[in-house]
């Protein structure tokens, strides 16, 4: 069996495996997200140690360069992590363990992740949404990872904001108080004081992240008009918020979409990955596939 | 060269036209959307007359039913317009006429036919937007027009609304204030007293209803990341509309998306359809080339 290599490539930890699915994962690592040179040369010593490996598939934060024509193709573009603007990823991993390399964003590695093995199996178009120290989202749209003139930026949406209700300002450093802005988990952190994980049993943190988190899934909805959404992240894991999520949707859809999924109260329409926190590093390892798929057909 | 039918089936006029594409339409005629059964026995007898054609599409005002295993194909389902819903009109004109029948919704065959002979040329993914009577919008992605659960109903995303601002509560009977409700030429009527036709040189108006269409294109380009934003439809054609929505969109991005066409302003970027009001019957006739294609491949 083919063996290949994953890559999430996060703004607070990456993570490496080597297999061919979840069932078949030979190694594993996962490292802090130090300096681009350091963090690199650790993802490298790890297949250099582990591999060999036929090809690597690398999901990564953004924004991304991911056209293959393009001259900076495998880099992480305007990020505003410090010290990561314009840093080569794809190109250096590729010429160093002289493998080909599949680069994407790290939520479109997990949505195809998914396709391939979890939640959007036999679903063509569908999306992945990770709500973590910030939003993310990509998907599927006619069986094909949504790209385009970049690449989904869904954290960047506007959503109605009470600011009677909720003064907060939004923590995005480009928008203030876009959906990541508002919902993300460094929003939470930074509206009550305390991060998600210690807000437990807090209605009334729960019930906002809830409404914010909805307002966004509603303009995903009308434009994607997706099979299934699979949340992941962080500060979905926390208790309860699932549910209210889906009642908010509900609430704002107001019966006007017409689909058994909107009669079944959403419950298996809006989901958690069934990858769980391993749907990053294994959908790496599924683009990494589809790489060697392509490349044989060619 | 083969003859295809197209019906833009529209909730206040329904257009037919014959040919094979915008140079060589060889009959059309515009009707008034009345009942249904009075509206399909005008778009069957204009086909009898003017025919044959060798396919028939059908771009519709929606929701309607479009996957093809489902008994209530050809349909629209759920429309608020009075005597229309649960209508059939794909089995009906597939009946009644013996072709095969594309059916999808106005602004996807309006996508198409932009695709096909107009501003979406060489494009894969991109989309389709029209601010009428109503706000719809559709498109491809990855080369394959947007599908999904249902379709999308663009209209319906929330958008942010400052109340002190603009106090209007708006006319989507679903949602109020959704951007259907907010920006639609129904709404700019029911807000200010006259059809927008007749609030040229307003610039209170001009100014509100860019913005709010801008915060659902930013939406759009977040979820979709389209290469291209064609804006059809009556109130796109008011005098000075377009610069201002560019302007606007250009403000709400404030620089996160790295790209040229951000850095030319947009000019190239949100357009007016190649095809003018023509968009809607020829993307019909888009459909029905389309259909014949694949059944002759299969």
């Amino acid at each position: 069996m083919r063996a290949y290599g994953g890559i999430e490539a996060g703004g607070s930890k990456w993570e490496f495996a080597i297999g061919s699915g979840p069932d078949d994962v030979r190694a594993a690592e996962t490292i802090p997200t130090s300096t681009p040179r350091e963090t690199l040369d650790r993802a490298i010593g790890f297949f250099q140690r582990e591999g060999p490996v036929d090809a690597v598939g690398i999901g990564s934060f953004g924004p991304v360069d991911r056209k293959s024509s393009s001259p900076t193709w495998g880099q992480i573009t305007t990020t505003p992590k410090p010290g990561w603007a314009h840093t080569d990823v794809g190109q250096e991993v590729r010429r160093r363990l002289s493998v080909p390399v599949a680069f994407d964003t790290d939520v479109n590695a997990a949505a195809l992740g998914e396709h391939r093995w979890g939640a959007g199996r036999r679903l063509e178009t569908f999306c992945y949404i990770t709500v973590g120290t910030g939003i993310g989202g990509g998907g599927l749209a006619g069986g094909n990872l949504l790209h385009g003139l970049l690449h989904p930026e869904f954290g960047h949406m506007r959503i109605p904001h009470d600011r009677e209700l909720d003064p907060f300002a939004g923590v995005c450093p480009y928008h203030g108080d876009c959906w990541e802005g508002l919902a993300s988990g460094r929003a939470i952190e930074a509206r009550w004081g305390r991060p998600a994980e210690e807000l437990e049993g807090k209605p009334a943190v729960w019930e906002l992240e809830a409404r914010y988190l909805a307002l966004g899934l509603v303009c995903v909805i009308c434009v994607l008009s997706p099979e299934r959404i699979i949340l992941g992240g962080g500060v979905m894991r926390c208790d309860g918020l699932l549910p209210l999520v889906r009642r908010e949707v509900l609430a704002l859809l107001n019966g006007y979409l017409d689909s058994s999924v909107v009669r079944d109260g959403l419950a298996d329409y809006i989901t958690l990955p069934a990858l769980g926190p391993r749907a990053g590093v294994l959908g790496a390892i599924a683009l990494a596939e589809a790489l060697g798929r392509s490349e044989r057909a060619a």
